[in-house]
């Protein structure tokens, strides 16, 4: 099978066994369970949930049971889209209305609380209180990415560690959590503990570097959301960051006074793309991502002479399409 | 000593125990927590831990530990007041400006996310994973409280058992849940358990009867908030239930196109006030939480030869407490 092929597959029994564990969860109210159908069940490719599965099965262990914990990763993403659409005000999510936008704040966010315990408790109750403490550490991290995002809004002099430092709460922690708890759950050594949480954070942080590439470079044709919204929210990113590395004090200086200037940030896009092109910075961050991705890889090495070398093939091939994604 | 100085007490110890969990948490962003120390420690009375904490003890575990497993009572108390004061859209919490005022809604939903992680991670940790079981269950119901809520507004039609299926979720299962989780911890057997559950259910409960009470009743110089919001919002609550129950056909129809009309309801509540008076159901409401509280001290039953009668007491002033509020 090839990577499109396993991702539908494992999605379609993710979904499953949310579809399951939502059946068995009594009493739910109309509306809140209309959210949850509508929220959860959007055509994600459940990538958290299959890093899971695959960092078991790589160490050895494949059941029923690897499902059940697996689809808390996908509730805990989904609660956390839910609030993340309420504070961006995102209209949009996977190419339709967002959960926000269709039934309103106050739905959103208590659907998202409700995913949120639901995801806890699945954790805590097929993985252990180990492996929830591992989660709960990404669920806290993320939040304070998010924190960290906004305290850096609109900084020229955001440096690269910084912006690491977010995208690492904000994406790289809970995928680095997926393949730590999928270890755990099989019981494999601290070793490969180690080695597949360093896969995950460095799969994570290369997703997240081509995310915000694409978010100067997409064609929203592709990518289904438009460019520009990260200078538009006044999130400073990496090839802007490397960019201004590059550049002479003048020019920095003039993009800066363009990104803290509120209102001139839409009409700035066109000025800050052709400056980061300028001074190479989509080529430096391209090669950050690529950097990261081998670092993915190599991580995976002491797992060459696995018995399941299929996993370990997806694992591979799931770095790569991150990397060539441009949607 | 009584309740209020027990009350201090063990809210202080409560507090130092949230004081000291804080700081282990490291690399926390400056404003997340700016949020938390501001939003946490603002005088509540810590009941939801102190119930923990006496039921463990009456169950004959007193320890460090406890606390730091109350503490997460706390927590989840808190993050669910951040996210009602967004939905509610409140201004003030405790007589001061709530989070959601004074940080805005981005931070208040994010910083609910951390404690209500923190929570759980806490619980599964001190109180294993099937206390965790129980947390979550008691975090779902409060989410499910607030659907039912919602789908219920404006009706004058709701019944009892409505009312009682709502408040049960918003407020009594957590209540609940920190008298059982007490149990638990300390080992305590199923008898036990179902009994301090029990006890927790209908104080909880009839907290929430005579917070509604206030709602019409209260004064607001003493209770901190203004009287009618319930009305306001299109709650309906057991006075005006029970008074509807009691009034003819066409009192009821008229009350009852008051509170659908939003328009209308803001200038409705002097009437609704007199309706519910004229029909009694302030007394009748009263008489139930009267009745609920009766039960919970029922259900202390097994305990009357604990040799820890200050606990016991403690429990049973509590009950008190809360039927004899006026704010």
């Amino acid at each position: 099978m090839d990577l499109k092929d396993v991702i539908r597959y494992e999605a379609d029994r993710i979904d499953a066994e949310m579809r399951r564990d939502l059946a068995e969860t009594v009493g739910v109210a109309p509306l809140l369970a209309e959210i949850l159908e509508y929220g959860l069940f959007s055509g994600g490719k459940r990538v958290r949930p299959l890093l899971t599965v695959l960092c078991s099965r790589l160490c050895g262990r494949d059941d029923e049971q690897l499902y059940r914990l697996a689809a808390a990763f996908e509730y805990l993403h989904a609660a956390t889209l839910f609030h993340d659409d309420v504070i961006d005000h995102a209209d949009t999510r996977r190419g339709r209305m967002s959960v926000v936008k269709r039934y309103g704040r106050d739905g959103a966010i208590l659907a998202g609380d409700f995913l949120h315990a639901q995801a806890m408790a699945m954790v805590g109750h097929h993985g252990g209180v180990d492996a929830l403490a591992v989660f709960a550490e990404a669920t806290r991290g993320m939040v304070n990415g998010e924190f960290l995002q906004m305290d850096q809004c609109c900084r020229a002099d955001l440096s690269e560690d910084d912006y690491y430092s977010i995208i690492r709460g904000k994406t790289a922690l809970l995928i680095g959590a997926a393949c730590q708890i999928g270890v755990m759950f099989a019981g494999g050594d601290d070793r490969y503990r180690s080695a597949l949480r360093a896969y995950g954070l460095n799969l994570g942080s290369a997703f997240q570097v081509i995310d915000d590439l694409l978010d100067y470079q997409g064609d929203s044709h592709h990518t289904g959301k438009a460019v520009g919204n990260d200078l538009a929210e006044g999130k400073v990113t990496l090839p802007l960051i490397l960019a201004l590395q590059q550049a002479g004090e003048k020019e920095r200086a003039e993009v800066a006074a363009l990104i803290q200037d509120e209102g001139r940030r839409g009409e700035s896009f066109a000025v800050v793309t052709r400056f980061i092109e300028q001074f190479g910075g989509y080529q430096l961050a391209r090669r950050q991502a690529e950097q990261l991705a081998a670092n993915a890889v190599t991580a995976l090495e002491p797992f060459r002479r696995s018995v399941d070398d299929q996993s370990l093939h997806i694992l591979v091939q799931l770095v790569q399409y991150v990397i060539g994604r441009r949607k």
